[in-house]
């Protein structure tokens, strides 16, 4: 599969695209899928709806890798937090953990009630092309402990991060109750069928570079050796956003890393591509507008001209109004000009 | 002034120190004088009051500049924008713009309404200590127009980089207008007793690299080479948030480079220390530890050892609930550690 040897930075006959949040609202089909659901959690828990959604953007996007249709937050939903996605708001937890004694009614075995989304991987890799990659995926410990303890998205982070500085032997417990949750769930799902994986760390960059490391990029890593040493065969892509600062301490064991669109892919190249393969890193903005998506798209591909491991990818997740016709274009745009 | 002095990259016999949103809720002398006031923005344009809190972290904290108090959002607001301050929400903006035509509705003149800003700053210059400065402030164009183009606060920016990437000429229409009052906005609190002035940047990592130059930065430097061929005596601080990635890029006619904890200062120290004195970037939280607060102050201290050019500060603004007790150690731990 042309993803996975780009993960191995081998070479390929193209350079291989995928698009953070590609089954999404932005398509009309998914929309239409979305609608037999009762709700989001439904949509989620539901293998067969899943499977509709991760294939919708092969089918009309043309792209290299499937990705799960799923959300992170059903690892906490399934230690027993009540979850809801409320309209325009997003995600809430309406028992949000704050001190180590909450930590007592969580379940320590989620993966054990996760088998929904095994099973959607299964039916997805049976009915996915043999050359297009299927990447499961999980939240990063750090990024579903902010959801778990904000209660909900934030902008200042304010409670988890006065956690870290005041109780950091309750986050500590909490991500390494997640780490090992999310090291068994990513195992199940390369046994249903998944051909690589994707720890997704959307709030890395809530914490200064001491913090982050100790905080959000060991766990990730603990992550990462052990897929590594259980299932070698298998790449592993690490996405922190709002890290492009903290990219001199970076090192480990895993095979891509994921670049956000605030960090400059030369600058990612100097430091990180001796070790690693890159994915990323279109500003999806730039879909809105041809040009600019073109633009970036060739300057992207011009850094990466003649050498393997090179991902392309949006620098984060699809925004809900883009115009399907740019992203169908975009990934015939990246296959033809980056033909060998 | 030793402020002053250390916007020159001169000798000093300690490290200046003062603190983002040093005049703010943490303090309970702050929240006395807010109580005065019938709501944010008669505070805001009451000198007297603003005043008053203005000089309370001179008298509580020892720091050695004073902030003006006030609100960057006091520029769009005599711009004749339907303003409010919404309790738990922050700003809100009744009526953003979101077109050219928009445009016509604004005043251009907002810096002539602004007499409440330079009365205050004239009391404050007579009422505060020589040796301590006075820094007057603004909020940088792009900044003030995501609040504009958005109408409050926003984690994703959708509706103003829509307008970036769709409508670069709206767009570039605001931000020259609002420079253009800036400039000036500058001039007269410097012209009223104002010792050196910031644009503050919150939102410039909000923008890839090329947009942040296109459409933040250049018109930040477009300020500051104003004031610098205007007011030549009086340092110009620019702090752009989130931007630590594009550092390569940063160069123009400007004194100070304010820091963000995002941006590890020893990478800052690396990439702008020869040509610029740098402002921070202790992470807020560390207030909430006092030994963490200290040992990330001594770090930082250690990094300028024997080198002139190094203003202390936090990384972004104090948070509301950190404890004054930890603030004023802070300040008598920076003082003491850089004697000279």
């Amino acid at each position: 599969m042309t993803f996975i040897d780009a993960c191995f930075k081998k070479p390929t006959k193209h350079t291989p695209i995928w698009m953070m949040r590609q089954a999404g609202r932005y398509l009309p089909e998914y929309r239409a899928t979305r609608a037999k659901a009762k709700d989001f959690i439904d949509f989620c828990r539901k293998p067969e709806l899943a499977m509709e959604a991760t294939l919708q953007p092969i089918d009309i996007l043309d792209v290299d890798a499937a990705i799960l249709f799923s959300d992170i937050l059903v690892v906490p939903l399934e230690m027993g937090m009540k979850l809801e996605f409320v309209e325009k708001k997003g995600p809430v937890f309406h028992d949000p953990v704050g001190c180590m004694a909450d930590l007592e009614r969580l379940s320590k075995t989620p993966e054990d009630n996760l088998g929904y989304v095994y099973e959607a991987v299964g039916k997805i890799r049976k009915n996915l092309a043999p050359d297009k990659a299927l990447i499961g995926f999980a939240g990063s410990p750090w990024t579903l402990a902010t959801y778990m303890v904000e209660g909900q998205g934030s902008k200042t982070f304010e409670n988890i991060k006065r956690a870290v500085y005041k109780d950091p032997e309750f986050m500590k417990a909490l991500l390494s109750m997640l780490t090992e949750s999310v090291k068994k769930y990513l195992i199940n799902q390369i046994d249903a069928g998944a051909n690589a994986v994707q720890v997704f760390d959307s709030w890395g960059g809530a914490l200064e570079e001491e913090k982050f490391f100790e905080f959000s990029w060991k766990y990730m890593l603990e992550i990462s050796e052990y897929i590594k040493k259980e299932r070698p065969n298998i790449p592993v892509i690490l996405f922190s956003k709002g890290v492009g600062t903290y990219m001199d301490k970076i090192y480990g064991q895993f095979d891509v890393f994921g670049v956000d669109w605030g960090t400059p892919m030369k600058l990612a190249k100097d430091k990180l591509f001796d070790r690693y393969a890159l994915q990323g890193n279109l500003e999806p903005s730039r879909l809105y507008n041809r040009d600019e998506m073109l633009k970036g798209a060739e300057e992207l591909l011009d850094l990466f001209k003649n050498e393997s491991g090179h991902i392309f990818n949006l620098g984060h997740g699809m925004i809900p109004d883009l115009p399907v016709e740019n992203a169908k274009e975009l990934v015939s745009f990246v296959h033809s000009r980056s033909q060998r």
